[in-house]
């Protein structure tokens, strides 16, 4: 007998992947939660019927939005994770030796619990010192915050919990809890199969950023596999990676210098989505 | 109700398109050949279960097959494609106004006629004056080939009639096929997906080709969605793209000099699988 994991990424695509074993699932007063133990991906992490992270894909999605915004700062000290609570973008952020808080803002207290108990080499820096966590709405959190110096938003998509994380008026929100050297940078879904989304993303961040732009990451297990990642920063020059990283770099499977400045290179197909 | 075309795009991953009609289907001599119309890719050419062209990704595929070496090669005049029956990389190739021939080499004439007849934006270049079709195995034409500029190998997945497109053996007949300025292109798979058989493919070009490199596009409806093309060249430097290219650039929708160069730009665990 084969079982089979289908998540319908669109009303008109879906992604099929062959189970060993469904390992957990729950109802959380947020979502469904699951955890699939999938022949190609390995285990599998699954919320509402979408997948959010694989055990072996899910460094490019970690690194890219993770390391593209904290290799140019140039002194990320103080860093937040509105979602993410799995628990790989904070890894990401612990490798800077620089870093002194990595604040999680995870309203749903239940995927970190799970990610701790199914994906250990994921949610590895959730018991570190400098880990901060907070069981709280994310845009809630963001209004008090201040002074930070990169700010990921590692959301779910627009649909339940998360939609309040899509609008002009929470980067505005972002823009304000980032100091004068601040980052943010935020997940903005697929330009071949949600460009309408992404074009409002970034018209948002626009209004208050005056540095924003988009890059990309392929991500197989997300739908298209083409992923775009939004930034936003006060004075930061996106692309001003310096050519000598430290050693934090050293053991990253997808993010280098070069990586970084490539995915910048947009085709002129997601250049025109976000220009109009 | 809905019906869907699913492809096993390994034994453990599978891609599902909802589908509006089933076109076309019929076995030819060599191939089960169908065309599906899909509602999130139009038009969407299948060869033995395996997806090989859609509507609305085809330009990704295509423009990155051939414009790399056509951007980089000083004077492309003689073109040749082995396999790419739909026709895809040959109107990339006629975009460029040096090219005198353009040599299309399908062992399968249905595809073209289908082709022809279901995908007439991707066909459009398979009536013009310098287009020459050969409707013979690959490999036999290759080996009386002499003085060709730039070779493609725009093949299915190595089963069945394409097999023999992926032995070193046929890499050296190509390297004899070409001109001292002479560049090849083949289609590689998946680095994610199929991992041992890039690595096969770069160790054969490599033993016969003193230029040999690897990069990468997004194609949603391909295994993973990131996939690889292998170059290789006698001469030719890959990167040296002028920053100026002439018109047959404008109407393009993936590529450009700065994503042509980004597409070199390997993650770490690319480098290692083709450098092991």
């Amino acid at each position: 007998m084969e079982v089979w994991f289908t998540e319908r990424q669109t009303d008109a695509v879906s992604i099929g992947l062959k189970v060993k074993a469904v390992l957990w699932r729950e109802r959380t007063p947020y979502q469904e939660l699951a955890v699939v133990d999938t022949e190609a991906y390995g285990r599998t992490l699954v919320l509402d019927g979408a997948i959010q992270t694989t055990e072996r894909d899910e460094y490019v999605y970690h690194e890219m939005i993770a390391q593209v915004p904290l290799a140019v700062h140039p002194h990320p000290r103080r860093v937040a994770v509105i979602g993410g609570g799995d628990g790989g973008a904070i890894r990401e952020i612990l490798r800077h030796p620089e870093v002194e808080e990595a604040h999680l803002v995870e309203i749903d207290e239940r995927v970190v619990e799970v990610a701790q108990r199914f994906f250990p080499e994921i949610a590895v820096g959730l018991t570190d010192d400098r880990t901060r966590l907070h069981f709280t709405d994310g845009i809630a959190w963001a209004r008090e915050a201040r002074d930070f110096d990169v700010i990921l938003v590692d959301s779910t998509d627009p649909v339940g919990p998360a939609q309040g994380l899509f609008t002009p008026d929470f980067y505005r929100t972002l823009y304000e809890a980032l100091a004068p050297d601040g980052i943010m940078v935020a997940q903005s879904e697929s330009p071949f199969l949600q460009p309408e989304l992404l074009r409002q993303i970034v018209q948002g961040v626009r209004q208050h950023f005056p540095i924003t732009r988009v890059y990309l990451a392929t991500i197989p297990t997300y739908p298209s596999g083409l992923w775009s990642f939004t930034w936003g920063s006060k004075r930061q020059d996106p692309e001003a990676v310096p050519e000598m990283v430290g050693e934090w770099a050293q053991s990253l499977r997808y993010w280098t210098p070069a990586v970084h400045r490539a995915a910048f290179c947009l085709p002129p197909f997601v250049q025109e989505l976000i220009d109009a």
